[in-house]
């Protein structure tokens, strides 16, 4: 019988133990802050920083929202410098993507390294690369921590990675290198996708492509997590065929409510973590 | 007919194209300038940049030697915040590894981005594995360099890469994902490693054993790309068992005269491009 990972009872499983480590946090006298910065004014933008703010409070983590309605680059790094060194404000998060003509890269770098709790960074992502301790991105701890939480040991498996973003793919493919796991990593358009799939013992679908993996795509008895999100209208859709693949692997994330409910968590777990080692 | 990609052949005709550059660079009053920082007293460390100098002297490059004997921590990041604001400095490289005692992410952390020519710092491999512009570290520039003047390309091919260190395989897969190519990676010591090899179009061997790859785990017409150095007395063997590889590969890189050679040059190449920007 294939297993279904559960995101949305994960996260809730997740939320709660954050709920207590915050309350523990708080009778050390300190108030876990995660700064939520939005620049303009794009809907979707909008309503994930609202979603992240409420989930906040829904543990005891302050969400001090910034929203730059109408900003220029350099108010935006002046922001960030501001935040950067005010010891009440544990970690940053600034909503991707900004508005067209700012400098992702630059506003990225501009956050510091122990505040990174987006792990978006260069320096992040590098010390990510090299096996130092950092934050890692949400999207890659909440793969790690969704098969973790269903006894599934991450380790001495086969992983295959079919499409590569700055915050998923390869930033997975980076922390697997430091395991003890292998990794086979193809971009979404790759014409071999459908073989590398099928040797995977875990496979990872981040390919923007309505059910774009089925049933014989994947190894029997293969872990498949989806990362896809592609909407028709209201309803969203998987990069995985789950009703076909379900038949074959032996566990999966559906869409929605596989990996996209423990993002947040994830990260209001960087940013607990964070408050947790400047209270030591 | 294996085709032997030879490594000493390749720095040559690389380093003629350098002293050409240097010599337009210096038409325009700017010499370019690499310093090179050694602490402590290993005999191989110091050989080594003794080389390294040696080679820059050889294409018109200056390269600048500190030698720290005996330093504190404190006093070799004072050396390269120095170096780091020296106009005349265009590329720094600290020779790795350190003494015992000394911290090596701190070191090349403080060596500023734009002058990180070993590209070997966080926030350099971070860009690297974003696929953004950066110095790539001369390992991966070496193997890249050298394929490509055998006229191989290195998209469109299946990698394997086999042994993930921080100076060759790990920012070699980064660079890969960033390219249209596939690329599986495993750790040295995988039980898988023989079948993985087995897959790759571009086979990179990095494992530290002698002879580890044999010919049964070569797809016949693969590219081998040898990493090892393996040290027996006086006499250094590779990764892979040349001998019997050379019959199934369609190119291979011998040991000594593959990769290394090139790799002094890369570096050099790195400080050249680094002088170049700052001509601009």
């Amino acid at each position: 019988m294939v297993v279904i990972l559960d995101g949305k009872a994960t996260a809730s499983a997740v939320m709660e133990e954050l709920r207590a480590r915050v309350e523990e946090l708080k009778g050390k006298g300190v108030t876990p802050t995660l700064a939520l910065v939005l620049v303009g004014d794009d809907k979707y933008s909008r309503r994930y920083v609202r979603m992240k703010a409420r989930r906040c409070g829904k543990v005891g983590v302050e969400a001090q929202l910034h929203h730059l309605q109408e900003a220029t680059q350099e108010e935006l790094l002046a922001l960030i410098g501001r935040l950067n060194g005010d010891p009440s404000v544990h970690g940053i998060m600034v909503q991707l993507p900004l508005p067209e003509g700012f400098d992702e890269l630059a506003t990225v770098e501009a956050i510091s390294p122990d505040k990174d709790v987006d792990g978006l960074s260069p320096a992040t992502l590098g010390k990510l690369l090299m096996g130092e301790g950092c934050f890692h991105p949400a999207g890659v701890e909440a793969i790690i921590e969704l098969l973790r939480r269903y006894g599934i040991d991450p380790e001495h498996k086969r992983w295959a990675i079919a499409g590569l973003s700055n915050i998923v793919g390869k930033p997975l493919a980076a922390l697997l290198t430091n395991m003890e796991a292998s990794v086979t990593c193809c971009r979404a358009s790759d014409p071999e996708l459908a073989e590398y799939a099928r040797e995977a013992d875990v496979l990872v679908v981040d390919v923007a492509r309505k059910w774009a993996v089925t049933a014989e795509m994947v190894k029997p008895g293969a872990v498949v997590v989806d990362n896809g999100n592609n909407y028709e209208g209201k309803k969203v859709y998987g990069d995985v065929d789950f009703e076909g693949v379900k038949e074959v692997a032996s566990a999966i994330t559906p869409v929605p409510g596989g990996v996209g409910p423990l993002l947040i968590a994830m990260l209001i777990r960087n940013a607990l973590k964070a408050a947790e080692r400047s209270s030591v």
